[in-house]
């Protein structure tokens, strides 16, 4: 039998899971996904390879993986199958045909993540595990002005985990939007590539700014110096949203890191 | 010490809640809640009564609650003390001090139920357990239709669960209204009281409008007739949301079972 090629669409709530990448510590969204496949493949094991990895708590509403198998299935079937197998916080979202060894981090060429805030004075059950709740004022207009000095080429050093293994630190971010939606307040963060912690380091930047605490000014000087102890605390990965992973054309050879 | 009356606002996920009332089978919403007051309040045991009762897996967006006690407690105190102490999926949103003995059981006026249909292909982590996922085809114009025929005061016996409790099945239906938002219909229901399972029962009917196996005229006929057999199927729980109790200026002597 020959290698066939599979492109899974996905969306999960992180609540659960220690993140997307197999830990031995307990579940991951691709050890849940890898058990599955190797069950509709009659017990052939297969290696899920998704567009970058994500944190333990975050949520993907898409993110894509690759798979090869040898025993062909229909992606319709595919789709319904894994479905059946999968637990309600996993959902396959579409399956397609892709070229035989098709690895999404090798074609991603833009990640939108959202950052989501809560902003009233009552909890909410719903959106506890999604959304980092936080009181008292935010100002809006320091937020923006303070989020458009992120975009363009910059080296992030100051705002990237400890343990973040990637080369180097210089990242792309095309864009970062701060927006009120009913009781929330968006971050959405556009780019091609991301470091462990950056959006969440961001994300926990701007509140600063938002509370006053840290000038909207500030922001090109914590990137030129680059010290992490210099930046906002890393925000909660509950509030962290993988909105959606745009592939290119062709793949491209940065293998850039995405480990939020 | 005298006794002080409270009106509590709540708020609850109902996937992990054997419903609101009481029960020997597991954990509930009421049961839950008066384990937090009973703590608050140093050991003295609390009895909440509630504006209804709402069946296991049915979601509360608002649900008005009365408790009496006799250590008396800022209203401010008892929100931040509870909500510390109640799991995420039980927020209580506002205290407000209340006459003693307050039921607001006699003061509902109107209540306002949602029954939320998930409208795409694919299911939604996000959304599993707190919608009813229907697939092909659904004729809006016909369910609103259909919708329309509900409003009024009628017999309910055909809209009723066989284990319902109530001395009889007359109801009062403000109004039903359908409508398509984003990938959900809503199924809007106002009215002052309701029997159990009625909502539900409604719900599932509408349905099966929509989907062309039951006609549009057929409403009054099935109301007229009060044949439960003859009604749709009951639509799933996931899917009921209590979204607001409203209250009178003063208590009624209609003390009308709202079972969900």
């Amino acid at each position: 039998m020959e290698r066939r090629g599979y492109r899974l669409d996905l969306a999960w709530r992180g609540e659960r899971f220690l993140g997307w990448q197999v830990q031995p510590q307990g579940p991951t969204v691709q050890s849940v996904l890898e058990g599955a496949l190797t069950k509709i493949f009659g017990g052939e094991p297969i290696r899920a390879r998704a567009s970058g990895r994500t944190d333990s708590g975050v949520h993907a509403a898409h993110q894509v993986v690759g798979i090869d198998a040898l025993a062909p299935r229909a992606p319709e079937a595919l789709l319904r199958g894994l479905n059946a197998l999968l637990p309600d916080d996993i959902a396959v979202l579409r399956v397609t045909e892709a070229p035989v060894g098709f690895d999404p981090r090798h074609w991603a060429r833009r990640k939108h993540y959202r950052y989501r805030l809560l902003r009233r004075a009552a909890r909410c059950p719903f959106r506890a595990g999604q959304t980092w709740h936080l009181h008292g004022p935010l100002d809006l207009d320091a937020m923006q002005q303070a989020a458009a000095s992120f975009a363009g080429r910059h080296d992030w050093s100051a705002f990237r985990a400890a343990g973040c293994s990637a080369a180097h630190a210089l990242r792309t971010v095309e864009s970062v939007a701060v927006q009120a939606v009913e009781d929330e307040v968006f971050i959405d963060v556009f780019g091609n590539g991301f470091l462990r912690h950056q959006v969440r380091i961001m994300a926990g930047t701007l509140v600063e700014v938002g509370q006053g605490s840290r000038p909207v000014a500030s922001i090109p000087a914590l990137l030129a110096q680059g010290d992490r102890t210099a930046a906002g605390r890393t925000a909660p990965a509950a509030g962290l949203w993988l909105m959606a992973v745009e592939l290119g054309e062709r793949p491209h050879g940065d293998g850039a890191v995405d480990d939020e």
